[in-house]
């Protein structure tokens, strides 16, 4: 192998297969990046066997080849090279060797031989169509929702239920619920859960917003491809939560509020709530006005923000973490807090009820 | 005590203070900023007895008085208050209340009584006087040579030593030393230790880089005042380093490189070289070209570099991350290595050879 490249393009390929990479895997071959250089491409290629990204730049192919160089060296090698011209060759088994100016220097490599097969023809799957800025949209707002723990892996992941042209997003942790809805096209109805993580990474892929993104489903794969970078990651598998009678049919009280003033007032609560393990802010609806307030060691902290009840009045507490990280992502100015009594989950959305829904449990306290 | 400020006023002192809070103090009120009301002023401060920063900030006072309110807390509180108009008030002893829109909470406080006296008065002590951006340079450059470790807590400060109008400022590990100098204007000729950290905030506090800083010293302490801002330190007490005789005071070889080109080189370097306790980067020099090299189970580095030689060739190693933090600060595109064999301490300077010079002693290769 031997190829020549300019290094703002392999550092910039380098730098996005990288996230792909394993850390400590127990197959050291996953700690490296795949390098082929093949007709006048050099493709880069990291996985960590539940997610792969691999990345084509163009360059100069002397001789065909491939090798595998282990990532965490290459990303901060050739990261300092990027105003250089590089030249990269596979001397022997056991070294790439990296020109550049009047230099040269080696670094370890594994035989290609050893590295996963990735399965890449993906294009005759499933498949849904929908804008950049509206994919991020989505994973931002139903990601909040997702398990972090690994007790139970399905919940690591969100919903993508396709139906007649409709796509909802679904994620819960078993203390709240996200629930979007959004027009795409679609190839067909289907579903699949995919990692939060893999959602997360397809947007740092994402720069041209107005542009379409077409994310395929085939098998237990997920498969999509932003310019000339390729993205494969596993479903989880198994069969999702079934949320839909989570979610109340009516409710008693219809609190509607500025999401600024409420997000402000949960913040400051939060700091006097933060040692608590349930971060327990109280919500106290009379009238036009709702009184939130947290109380610890550390101080207590009362709020007065202006609503509009439609109901009775109602006093409730929450996990002030979970309401202000709805409240980040909600992208609306009024909210509505959707409630039938201190211990049935609430549903909070925005005004016009729209395309996104987020349910959240109460937190028990005492009169 | 009953005071009403400007939100941002008050979060830009308290952030500015809490700077010098302690963290976990055997002391718990030493974790307080403490709040006084009096005149037309409001004033806050923290000290852990080490370091103290002082900030006064305009307020309509309405009655006088004072209190100590839990720092940590204090500033992320008032940090959601920038917009708003901010009423502190001490309720009754342990309690600070603090007014906002027409929401109030409470904060915990300690005793005033039981925050520890700081003795302020100090502007008939010695003193220099420096631009704040000379000031800025010479702690940028000394204190990469302090010690982190407490083992020699003399190390972990620099000594600022005045004569006859000169400043020498010194830093030294027991692997590298700094010295800078500079003209400054005096009361006289004296020394002090001043502790890192203490440099480091001062410099945190600078914002016009073309107004003079007056540093007073006097007895065991350091003062100086930046706009409503005063920063009381100790300084490190004890006999510092006689550093003048570990000069080399001539050199059989002066090698003059590019500062940019050498510092990339040893950055690659170091990415081969940096699972290694000492960070081994070898230098070469042969003629007119310095090869710049490390090897280790990562791979290896070579790197040619353009150099100047006035002597005989030589090849000496150093810890690669001393020499470019050398680089990285000396301000300088020219620099000159000067040595005298592989096992004797080089000084690196800059070309014009005045203000900034930086000892580094190399580390033993088998040849």
């Amino acid at each position: 192998m031997k190829v020549i490249c300019d290094g703002l393009d392999l550092s910039d390929a380098v730098l996005k297969v990288s996230k792909a990479l394993s850390v400590k895997a127990a197959n050291p071959v996953l700690e490296g990046i795949k390098i082929t250089a093949e007709g006048n491409t050099l493709t880069l290629l990291a996985t960590d066997t539940e997610l792969t990204i691999e990345k084509k730049i163009k360059a100069d192919v002397l001789m065909e080849g491939e090798t595998v160089v282990v990532g965490k060296y290459f990303v901060d090698f050739v990261k300092k090279l990027e105003k250089e011209q590089v030249e990269l060759s596979r001397l022997y088994d056991a070294q790439l060797q990296i020109k550049y100016s009047d230099s040269e220097s080696e670094l370890q490599v594994f035989p290609a031989e050893s590295f996963p097969k990735i399965d890449k023809g993906m294009e005759d799957g499933a498949y849904f169509e929908i804008s950049q800025v509206d994919f991020k949209s989505i994973v931002e707002k139903a990601t909040i929702s997702c398990s972090v723990d690994d007790s139970r892996p399905i919940l690591k992941g969100c919903l993508f239920e396709i139906e007649g042209g409709n796509l909802t997003c679904v994620a819960l942790d078993g203390f709240r619920m996200s629930v979007v809805n959004k027009e795409v096209t679609a190839s067909g109805d289907f579903k699949a859960v995919i990692p939060a993580r893999a959602l997360n990474e397809i947007v740092r892929l994402l720069d041209k917003e107005e542009q379409n993104l077409k994310i395929y489903i085939k098998g237990n794969s997920l498969f999509v491809s932003v310019e000339n970078t390729t993205l494969i990651s596993r479903l989880i598998e198994g069969e999702f939560v079934k949320y839909r009678h989570i979610l109340p049919s009516s409710f008693a009280n219809t609190v509607t509020v500025n999401k600024n003033a409420l997000l402000s007032s949960i913040e400051r609560a939060a700091i006097v709530a933060r040692n608590d393990r349930y971060n327990v802010v109280k919500f106290e609806v009379k009238e036009d006005l709702m009184t939130v307030s947290a109380k610890s060691e550390i101080g207590n902290v009362n709020e007065n923000v202006n609503v509009n009840l439609d109901g009775k009045d109602i006093t409730i507490a929450f996990n002030g973490k979970y309401v202000s990280e709805y409240l980040r992502v909600c992208g609306e100015e009024f909210v509505t807090l959707n409630l039938n009594s201190p211990i049935d989950p609430c549903i909070i959305k925005s005004v016009s009820g729209q395309g996104f829904l987020y349910l959240v449990l109460p937190v028990r306290i005492n009169a």
